[in-house]
């Protein structure tokens, strides 16, 4: 007996509908990393030079911010989210554009603000505003960033590539971001650099839905199972371990490392990164063995999953 | 006595609001063309090969498209726009990526039809889908499409270099878009490759907002006045001069041409476009004259200037 098919976004939930999504996409000789990864890949020079990474990502009124959120951090988030996947492949951003939808009654002051954290946060941490849009929305707000960033060739890291083994370890501390570090975290390009070229990470990819959705779509890109050790997990002071698992917007690196290159090059972590803790939490394993049990985490169209 | 300063955007209007934004734009080395043509430009091989041209652009439910529009057109729509942008600049696509930020009722078969209707459009006008993402809406759907381009360098042509003097031009036929073509319309890119080749426009833009819009931009942008004849204009059966004039989202190109190539070339366009009218409907003039004066087109943020 065939099962009733699903019916509406909320029912498919966004791993599914982002499947569905990806059986039409065609792709092309160009395209190295098409979807699914933080960002895909381009090689322009057909197997020689850097490649191009391309990006995009809208955070909205209601649901990434709120109303009364300072419109100057809004602008921080907006970019700072796409910064963070360049980051999350090794790369460094490059041009940046902003598309705009908002009601028309907003007040011109908060567009200003917006624009201000926009360009804050692409002079600290990198990245050129190439243009943009505005459009009217009947009514809240969405800002839409687009952007090509670049990576040197041996320093691209997928998701996909993780093996069996491997150590999985996260920078920084977990849970907790809806308090204030959502609207403020720091990209971690400077730390991705120094992680692809130190520590050489097999895999990698950056936390937004959480580990526990975030986990396990690395691991399936891996074709790996994992092991993780809740007790391990880097806590915000004042989260417990099921909230660093499901509060998610944390914005940290999560990266998958040979055993060899951990035992190589982690000692020198601490130094180069002093107040930034990097924590292993669990290893892949073999995928036909038993994932360590998640639940939690952010899915956009099921909410109630949360 | 200084003037009460603008509040809201709907009292600012959109020209504005894009000037007030580009006052703080830094730029930079790689960008040639920045914010306020069709496209940015960056030069990636530093004054050697092709120039790339990024593009982003929205469409809006209650917008740009109704609740009831059929959601394969929506998508050829959101895609066939970007597409037109790089035609606008002389250029082609090459890698698109597309956000979808709707609510989470929206019936799967929606968003389905959406992505048929990307497809058709790409499948026929060139560009490789390479990524997007989903995220939920309160209310509403918008489709944000990204993308990038290539254009040969000698065939950029922007909308700041036109000079006193030139024809203007526009293809097809203008007004009456909101009957149906404003969501089945054609990217002129073959146009476009054949007008940089064998016109050699000094300048061009599509017509998104209207000519009564879209030409005092193109005019300012280059530093010159226009006389525009509007018993000339190539009218939609059934539409007015007014219409033409106002209507928008024609999607059509609109360019000006020094008075030798148009006397050298444009006889051969008829053999190359038999169906697509291709009319003189004015001239450029020295900024010190005055401008035909015009009323209509649209403006995002203050719709009943419309």
């Amino acid at each position: 007996m065939a099962s009733t098919p699903p019916k509406r976004l909320r029912d498919l939930g966004e791993d599914a509908l982002i499947s569905r999504i990806l059986r039409g996409f065609p792709g092309g000789d160009s395209l190295t990393v098409g979807p699914g990864d933080d960002c895909a890949v381009v090689d322009p020079g057909k197997g020689r030079g850097p490649l191009r990474l391309l990006k995009t990502d809208a955070i909205v009124e209601g649901i990434h911010f709120l109303p009364e959120t300072p419109s100057e951090k809004v602008g921080w988030k907006s970019v700072a989210r796409v910064l963070s996947d360049f980051a999350a492949m090794g790369g460094k951003p490059e041009h940046l554009l902003v598309t705009i939808a908002i009601d028309q009654d907003r007040p011109v002051a908060w567009m200003d603000g917006l624009y201000r954290g926009i360009r804050k946060c692409l002079a600290k941490h990198g990245g050129i505003l190439a243009g943009g849009e505005t459009s009217r929305l009947p009514a809240g707000a969405l800002i839409s960033v687009a952007g090509e960033g670049s990576v040197e060739r041996k320093h691209l890291t997928l998701r996909s590539t993780g093996q069996p083994g491997d150590i999985i370890a996260v920078t920084g501390r977990l849970g907790g971001s809806i308090t204030g570090k959502h609207l403020s975290f720091t990209p971690r390009l400077a730390e991705a650099a120094w992680l692809v070229r130190h520590l050489r990470p097999s895999a990698m990819m950056d936390l937004s839905d959480g580990l526990a959705k975030d986990l396990p779509r690395l691991a399936a890109a891996s074709g790996c199972s994992f092991q993780l050790d809740p007790a391990a997990l880097p806590l915000t002071p004042g989260c417990t371990p099921q909230q660093a698992l499901g509060d998610g917007e944390d914005y940290e690196l999560f990266l998958t490392i040979p055993e060899r290159h951990w035992k190589a090059a982690s000692n020198n972590w601490p130094a180069a990164f002093p107040k930034l803790p990097l924590t292993p939490i669990g290893r892949l394993t073999d995928k036909s063995s038993r994932s360590t049990p998640l639940t939690g985490g952010w899915d956009h169209f099921n909410p109630s999953s949360h």
